[in-house]
C-alpha cells in the first residue's frame, strides 16, 4: 500500500516566539531553522517580515533550507487593494516561496474586532490569496478562530475558507486559536470542512495546548482527513503552547495507524536526532529541559519501580511502548538492581574503564551514588563527577594535587568616583608533589568586570598548578547552574559546572553544600581532575 | 436533565511517587492528602502498605479524609490462598475502606512474567476480589497492561476483568500501563469492554502520558462510557507521568459536553483553589511550577501578542477559552500597551497604592520594568521588589537606611581535628538617620553549621538596624532560588528570596548581578524595605 503524504509545518520561529519569556535573536532563528531543516520538516515559518526589527533582519538574509521557507503576515485590510497594502507588501517583499496569511473566519471577530461586514471580509480574503497566487507563491490561509467560528456560524466559517481556497490558497489552516476545542469536536468539524468541498490534502490543523489536547487534536484532525500538521518544537507558543511536534513526529513514525498509512519528510535516521534537537532548542533558550517530556524527556524511559526494571531487563517491551533509541533517547533503570549493574558496567566501559560484573566495587559505587543523591547530588548531568567517584571506588583515581585551604572575599563599597563597586578576590593554597603553591586572583569577566566569588576561585585555582599548569591552560568554564535542593532534611545548593577545553571536549561536574561557594569549589576541583585524567597527566 | 456522576480517583501518593526524583515523606503524604481532599477528589490512593517504610508509617496513622481512602497492593500470588498471602494481608490490614489491587490481564505477562497458566491467573483474580468483597471493603481491580492485552488476546483480557467483576470488584480499572495506546484505540476498547457486560459505571480509566495523550485518552474513555478517571496532580508519575487531574478537573467542570452531562465531587468553589493546590504540590516537591501548564500555569492566560492583548481588553473571550478566575488563575497582559496600563493600575491598587490612569509615572514604571527584565530581573514572582520599584518611580519610597559597604568572606581550611571546615563571615556597614552601624556575623544554620555567604550577610544585615531592629526581628528567610540567566549579552545570576514574618506574611524579592553575592544582597535589602513599609516604620 502506498503511503499518503502528510506534511509538517513548523511555527517555532513565529508562534513559538510568542512564548512568555522567549525572545529570539536573528542569529538564534538561523540556528533553530537549521535544526528544523535537519529533522526534515516540510515548511519552516520564519516570522512576520516588517513586524519587528528581528524578523526584518532575519528575512533580509533568510536561511537556505531544503524546507519551504514561509513568511507570515495578515490578509489585506479593507479600503485598499492587496497590491497597495503596505503591511502585506512587506511580507510579499521577503520573497519566500510560501506565504501564510492570518485572516478572520469567525463572524464575531469580523464584526466586532474588524468592524466590517461579513461579505467585505470574504472579499478581502479572496483578494489576498488571489494576489499570492498571481505572484506564483504558495499561499496558506491561517483561518483564525476557525473552530469557534464554525460553532458560532458554520455557514460563514465555510464561506471564508472557500473564498481563500477558490482564490488559490494551497492550504486552508484550521486554527484553534484559543485552544479550547476538544479532540472530538476537532474531528467532527474537520470532517465537515472536507465534506463541504475542500479536499483533505489542502487542509491543515493548527492547535494550542490550553486543555493539554493539542497533540490529540492534531491526530484527530489527521484521522478525519487533514494532511498538514502545524506545531512547534518542544511545544513552544503563547499561553500553554502550540501542538508539540517533538511528540507528534515520533507518534507519526512509530505508532499505528499513522506509521503504516502516512509518509512524512522525517526519515527514521533523522528521528534519531530528535532528542538532541529538543535539547539544542532548550540550550538556545537557556531552559531546563522538561524531564517528563514524551519520547525525548530524560525520564521518558526511566523505570523507577523495581518490578518494572526487572521485567525490562528480560524484555523491554514489557514496560516500553517504543524503543528509546528510535528517538535518540535512552533507558534509565535504577542502579540498585541487576539491570542496574549491567547498566553501570556499560557506563564505565563508555569511559574506557573495564570492570567485570561481580566486581565488589560495583555495588559500592551504586551505594555511594545513592548516598550522594540523598545528599542532593545528581550524576545524570554530571558524568565527569560520576567518573571520578567511580575511579575512586575502583582505586584508580590519580591524586594530582591537594587543596590545603582557600579564602574568598566579596567586598562592595564606594570607589573614589563615589560609585558602588564590588570586588571579589580568592586565595588558594594547593600542594602538588610535596610542593606548596599559593595563588591569588581577582574575579574578572571577559570585559574586566567583577563576576563574583566563583569566578575568582576558578581563576585562582587555575593560575598555578605547578607541573599541571600547561594541561589546564586551555580549560574554560562555559556554564554554571545553581539549584537549591534538599539534601536530607536541609536545603542545600547544588552547583553544576560545564567546562570546555581547546580540543572541543565538554564535561560537567557537580558539587553540593549548604555553602554555595564550597559547592562550586568542589565542582571546579572535579573538573580539573577530569581534565588531567583525560590528558594522561602523571601523578 | 440529571447529571451522571463521574468519579475522580487520585494516585499522586502511589503512582505519582514513581516520578523520577520524587520521594515523599509520610508527613508530605499527609499534606498532599489534605490538598486532594480539599479539592473534592472521590478516592485518594495512599500507597502500598507493607511495601516500604514510608507507606507503612503513613497507613499506620492514615489521614482522616472525606474521600474514600484507598490502599494499593497486588492480587494474591499462586500457591497460597488469598487469606494466607502475607503481601495481600499487609494491604488488607491497613483497614482502608477501599482496596485497589494490580493484577495481570495481558496473556503475555501472565505466561512470561508470572510464568503461570492463564486459567490460574483468572482463578487468582477471582479469589482476591472475593476476599475483598467478603471483608466488606470496596475492591478495585487495576488491570495492568489492559489495552495491550486486549490487542494481543481480547478474549483473555475480557476473561480476566470479568473474573474480578464477578467476584465483586466495584471498579474495573483499565490501565494503559506503558502509555502507548492512542485515544481512538482507548475509545474502541472501552466500548468493547462495556459491550462485553461490564457496565460503564463500573469501568475506570488509568492512562499515562508517553504520547502526550493521557488527558485525551481519559476523556475518550468517558465519552465511551467509563465513569471513573484515575490520575495525579500536576501529572506526576513514572516516565512521562500519569493523566493530569489538574487539567482534567477544569475540563470536566468548564467544557462541553462534560459540564452539562457530568457531576463530579469538585464544586465550582473548590475549583477556584486548583491553581493554589497545584502550586502547593510544587512547593512540597521543591519543583519549579510549569509555566505553560494548562489552566493553572503562570503563562496559561498570558497574552504576549499586542493584537491579542488589545482584543482581550475589549472582550476576554476573544482569546480565552475559559475565565482564568474559575481556577484561581489570572490574566497577564503585556504592560506596554493600554491593557497593560489598566493592569498596572489594578496591581498597584492591590498594594494599596492609588494611581490614576494618565499619571506620567505609569509609563515610567513600565519602561523601568522592561529595562530591568532585559537585565535579567523578573517581577512575576517578586511582587515585593516590584512594589519597591513602583514606589520609587512614584516618589513614595521611604528611605529607611543606607548600606555604605559590606564584605563577606568564605574560608575553607582544616580545623584542629584535621577536618576540612568552612566559615563564612560578613561585615555590613549601614547608616540610619545619620548614625553609622557596623555589624558582623558568621553564617549559622538551624543546627549551627555554616550555610555560606548569603546566610552570613543576611544575619549581619538583620543584626542591628538601629530604630528598625524591633520591626525586622520576626523576619526570616524561608527560600532562596538561584537561576543563571541572560542579562543583555552576559550571563548573570538572578536570586529570588522568599521571606516570612511573625504575622505569617510571605513576600518575594529579586536581585540580579554577575556576582551572586551582590544579587542576593540586593534581594535582601528589598525584603527588609518591604517589611518596614508594610509595618509602617517611620523614616
Amino acid at each position: 500500500m502506498t503511503k499518503e503524504r502528510l506534511y509538517l509545518f513548523d511555527t517555532t520561529l513565529r508562534d513559538g516566539a510568542q512564548t512568555q519569556g522567549v525572545q529570539f535573536s536573528a542569529e538564534e532563528k538561523h540556528r533553530i531553522a537549521e535544526i528544523l531543516d535537519g529533522l526534515g520538516i516540510d515548511y519552516i515559518e520564519g516570522g512576520w517580515p516588517g513586524a519587528n526589527p528581528t524578523d526584518t533582519t532575519f528575512f533580509a538574509e533568510p536561511p537556505k533550507t531544503r524546507a519551504t521557507f514561509t513568511a507570515f503576515g495578515m490578509t489585506k485590510r479593507s479600503g485598499r487593494s492587496a497590491e497597495n497594502d503596505d503591511v502585506l507588501a512587506a511580507v510579499m517583499n521577503a520573497g519566500t516561496p510560501a506565504v501564510c496569511l492570518v485572516g478572520k473566519a469567525h463572524d464575531f471577530h469580523v464584526t466586532k474586532a474588524l468592524g466590517i461586514e461579513l461579505a467585505e471580509n470574504t472579499a478581502n480574503l479572496h483578494a489576498s490569496f488571489a494576489h499570492i497566487a498571481a505572484s506564483g507563491r504558495e499561499g496558506l490561509f491561517d483561518a483564525e478562530h476557525f473552530f469557534d467560528g464554525y460553532k458560532s456560524n458554520p455557514d460563514y466559517a465555510l464561506e471564508a475558507i472557500h473564498a481563500a481556497y477558490q482564490a488559490g490558497a494551497r492550504w486552508i489552516v484550521l486554527c484553534d486559536t484559543n485552544g479550547g476545542t476538544l479532540p472530538d469536536e476537532v474531528a467532527t468539524i474537520v470532517t465537515a470542512v472536507i465534506a463541504s468541498g475542500i479536499p483533505g490534502d489542502h487542509v491543515a490543523i493548527h492547535t494550542h495546548n490550553d486543555t493539554e489536547n493539542a497533540v490529540a487534536g492534531s491526530l484527530a484532525a489527521v484521522l478525519a482527513g487533514a494532511r498538514q500538521i502545524q506545531g512547534t518544537l518542544n511545544g513552544l507558543g503563547e499561553r500553554c503552547g502550540n501542538a508539540n511536534l517533538t511528540t507528534i513526529i515520533p507518534t507519526l513514525l512509530l505508532k499505528e495507524p499513522y506509521a503504516s498509512r502516512f509518509q512524512t519528510g522525517v526519515t527514521p535516521e533523522a528521528l534519531k536526532g530528535l532528542r538532541k534537537a529538543s535539547r539544542m532548542l532548550d540550550d538556545i533558550l537557556n531552559r531546563v529541559p522538561a524531564k517528563q517530556a514524551a519520547y525525548v524527556g530524560a525520564s521518558a524511559f526511566a523505570h523507577k519501580s523495581g518490578l518494572h526494571a526487572s521485567a525490562i531487563a528480560k524484555d523491554p517491551t514489557t514496560y516500553e511502548h517504543v524503543d528509546p533509541a528510535a528517538i535518540g533517547n535512552s533507558r534509565i533503570v535504577p542502579m540498585s538492581n541487576q539491570a542496574g549493574q549491567s547498566n553501570l558496567k556499560a557506563r564505565l566501559a563508555d569511559m574506557g574503564i573495564a570492570v567485570e560484573v561481580g566486581d565488589p566495587a560495583l555495588p559500592r559505587i551504586i551505594e555511594r551514588v545513592k548516598a550522594r543523591e540523598a545528599q542532593g547530588y545528581t550524576y545524570d548531568g554530571a558524568q565527569a563527577s560520576f567518573e571520578i567517584l567511580a575511579r575512586d571506588e575502583l582505586g584508580i583515581l590519580p591524586r594530582f594535587f591537594e587543596v590545603k585551604r582557600y579564602r574568598v572575599t566579596v567586598e562592595r563599597r564606594k570607589n573614589k568616583r563615589n560609585q558602588m563597586v564590588s570586588i571579589s578576590e580568592a586565595v588558594v593554597v594547593t600542594k602538588v608533589g610535596g610542593k606548596k603553591f599559593l595563588t591569588v586572583s581577582e574575579s574578572q569577566g571577559p570585559d574586566g568586570s567583577d563576576q563574583g566569588p566563583v569566578n575568582a576561585l576558578s581563576r585562582a585555582l587555575a593560575k598555578d598548578l605547578g607541573p599541571y599548569q600547561q594541561i589546564i591552560d586551555d580549560m574554560r568554564l562555559v556554564d554554571f547552574k545553581v539549584r537549591i535542593t534538599n539534601g536530607g532534611t536541609e536545603a542545600v545548593t547544588r552547583v553544576i559546572i560545564d567546562s570546555e577545553d581547546g580540543q572541543g571536549r565538554r564535561w560537567s561536574t557537580v558539587g553540593v553544600s549548604a555553602n554555595i561557594v564550597d559547592a562550586s569549589f568542589d565542582a571546579l576541583v572535579d573538573a580539573i581532575n577530569w581534565k588531567l585524567i583525560r590528558d594522561g597527566a602523571e601523578t
